[in-house]
This record gives structure tokens, sequence and C-alpha cells, in this order.
């Protein structure tokens, strides 16, 4: 079996989310495999580097799956980029080392959540941002930013953590800019638990408006999930790139 | 009467352009005076600076209406971005002198047309580029460009031209940028006549292909709707800005 790799943008807007779920349409994975099982002629199961929530975007996801087809991967990705539809986009489809497994050999993950700070219009990239009028004090944000580097708990930070798995994560990179009217929040962690980088940009936004301190955050490590911020919406959230 | 100045932008892909249009709904200028409308309490009829085709988006569009109405500008403002889709957005409502009219005043306007070079995805901009993946001679294009200065008869870059009214139009700027995977036109012009923007880009498209060369251009002056390039799709054009 030949083991092959896409690389991979979307506009989550209109998606469930990336995994397919059973006996439903509308998700990222299921899509691709819709797609590529038109072309090769047999079953095929994706596996992304990661799930993307409903609604939320991929400026660059990685998957992989394994194929018993002899068709080039050249013409594999024309033929996906001509099949589908033009808010799932493929930079390129290459193969892969036989062992290449686009979740489990992951690295490290960098999400960017775009927050539209002002009540001015955002027309071109409405879908892409959380628009939030109140201004936000991005150095107090940065502050906060700081004090959640390196490994830590972050259960706090976790929907629906299980007892049983690890809520330990190594956050390498945050940074938080302030580019014009908008305000970004970019992270890179060994990994992400589920819905860590939406409660984390709650959790800044909410520093950003006063409502809690930099020095919050520290109590948080190893806390309940009520102790952090709200659940920023998906909309903002991008899937920036993914190391191996 | 007071009069009053509208800053306006939107995204027009689910508009049949600017121009309000007698029993039909879904155009920008007919949203927008219905909101009005709905504020004011009277009707209200918008000039707009110009009207842009459907499909054809505005970075930054003017109108003008007058209004009995004793309403604060920044009420009606306030009131607009509360009621207007989010694919219309006002930057401002401000009180204009007695006289400004947003049309007849124009001096110049700016469009921009944007063409997404490559056939490398472009998902997030998708709505707002016309994607052609066979590679332009940029170069060749500012040659082009550089003949189309000055003022000379567009009459081969309008659709339907009268008779009576002049073709004559003044070309101050035009720029051809290579950015990233885009070739972006920039045009400021004293006026443009209906699909000239789209047609010169067409145009200029023609001569980055090396259909046509650079020094087809001045003969194209005072000819034919025939002898200028193809009507470039409406979704790559942006009015940038209007000079008073």
């Amino acid at each position: 079996m030949r083991n092959l790799r896409l690389d991979i943008c979307y506009d989550g807007t209109r998606y469930r989310g990336w995994q397919r779920l059973a006996g439903q349409n509308g998700t990222i994975q299921g899509k691709l495999e819709q797609c590529l099982e038109q072309i090769l002629g047999e079953p095929v199961t994706l596996s992304g580097s990661g799930r993307t929530d409903a609604g939320v975007h991929a400026a660059h996801q990685i998957a992989n799956f394994h194929t018993a087809s002899a068709l080039g991967a050249d013409e594999i990705l024309c033929a996906l980029r001509r099949y589908l539809p033009e808010d799932i986009g493929i930079f390129s489809c290459e193969e892969a080392a036989e062992r290449f497994h686009a979740r489990l050999n992951a690295k490290r993950k960098t999400y960017r959540y775009r927050i539209w700070n002002s009540d001015e219009p955002c027309v071109f990239d409405r879908r892409y941002v959380y628009r939030l009028a109140q201004r936000l004090d991005v150095q107090k944000m940065r502050e906060a930013g700081q004090r959640m580097l390196g490994e830590h708990d972050f259960s706090a930070f976790c929907t629906a953590a299980g007892k049983k798995k690890s809520t330990v994560r190594r956050v390498d990179a945050l940074r938080v800019e302030s580019v014009e009217r908008e305000v970004r929040i970019t992270v890179s962690a060994n990994g992400f638990l589920y819905n860590m980088m939406r409660i984390l940009a709650g959790t800044l936004i909410e520093v950003g408006q006063g409502v809690r301190a930099p020095e919050s955050i520290p109590p948080l490590f190893g806390a309940k999930r009520e102790a952090a911020g709200f659940l920023a919406p998906a909309c903002g959230l991008c899937l920036m790139g993914v190391e191996y």
C-alpha cells in the first residue's frame, strides 16, 4: 500500500468540522474521503493531523491516507482540485514515508485566533474573525500570554477532559499582535486539548477586557474548566500549520 | 433638508449590483435605502458615486442622501450598522455640505482588479479574485498599461457606448503589481465608462497571456468594442476609493 500525504486548506464556515461523523454529511474529512473514493475507486480513510471544530478554518492542515491505486500523486492532486468545492483547497499530494502518520507524528501545531476589535465594518474577512467592538488591552494580554508558556496542566482549558488522559501540554510560543483593527493570538504547542485554543483565546480576551488580571493565569493550571475563560467562537480560529 | 454622506463598503457577491432596479430586490442601493427608510421614517433616495455591476465589490464607496429627519448622524450610523446585513458595512455617516453630490462631484475614482494567477488553492479570498492558472507576463502588462495613461477615447472599453455621450476619459495612474500569487491591476481615472475597468483588465490579461502585444493598445483608442479584450469577470473587481 502506498502512503500519500495531503496538504490542505479550508474555509470551515459551512462544515461540521474536520471529523467524519457516522450518518452525517458536511464534514471536511467526509468530503475529502468521498472525492478520493471517486478518484481512486476504493474506500479511503484519511487521517488528519487533528480535528478542527465546526466553523474552524485551516490555512494549512495535513492528512495522509493509504491506497492500492497506481494513480500518480499529481493526477490525484489534479482530480481533487477539480472535484472539491471551492472552500476546500489542496496545496499538494505527495508520496510519504511508509510510516508517516499525520496525527501520531505531529510534533507541534500552530493555531491563530483573530479578533476584529472595532465597530468599524469588517466585510471581506467577516467569516474569519470574531467581532468584538470593546477595545482590548493588548499589553495586558501579552503579559497573561507569557504566563502560559511552557509545560502546564491545561485541564481548565479543555472541554470534557477525561480523567485518564493527560491534560499536560507544552506551549512553545504565544504571540499577541495588534494589526490595524485586529488583535491576533498565535500559539504553537506540542498538542492542543479539545477546545484548548478557543478557551485560551477566551481567557486572554477576558484579560484584555480587564475582567481578569495576568496574574490570574498561573492558578488556572490543574484547575477545573470553570476557572478559565469563555469558549471564544469558532469562526475566529484557524489552524496555521503542523510540524513533524 | 439636511444632506448626509455615507462611506460604505460591501462584498458584492450576492447582489445584483449597486443600482436599485424597479420591482427587483437584491441591490446594494435598494438595501441601504430600505434600512434608511426604516430608521428615518421617510422615503430616501441615495446617490452613489457610481454604479458597480452585479458581483463587484467596494472597499470604499461614497453616497449621499437628503433627509428632513432630525436624527443625529451618529444615531443613523449606529442604526445602519445594526440593521444592515454583514456583507454591507458603513465606515461613517456625516453631515455634508448642502451642494455635495456623491456622483456629480466625484473628481477621480480608483478601481482594483485582482487575478489569482496560480493553480494553488485560494480558499479565503475566493470571492474577491478572478482565478487564472496560466502564468501572466506582468512586465508586458505593465508596458501595455503605460500606454493607457492619459486622456483617450475609451470607446472600445465600453459596453453599449451611446453615440451621444463622450467616451473620453483620463487615466491618471495604472499599476500592475505581482503580490505573491496575485496580479493586481489598480487604475485611477477621472471617470469610468460602463464595464471600462473590466474590459481594461481583460485586455491587459490578454497581453499577459501573449495574445496581444503592448503595442496593440494605442490603436484601440476610438475603436469599436470588438477591438479590445474580453470582459473580465465581475468577482475580481473592487472600487477602492473616490476623490472629491
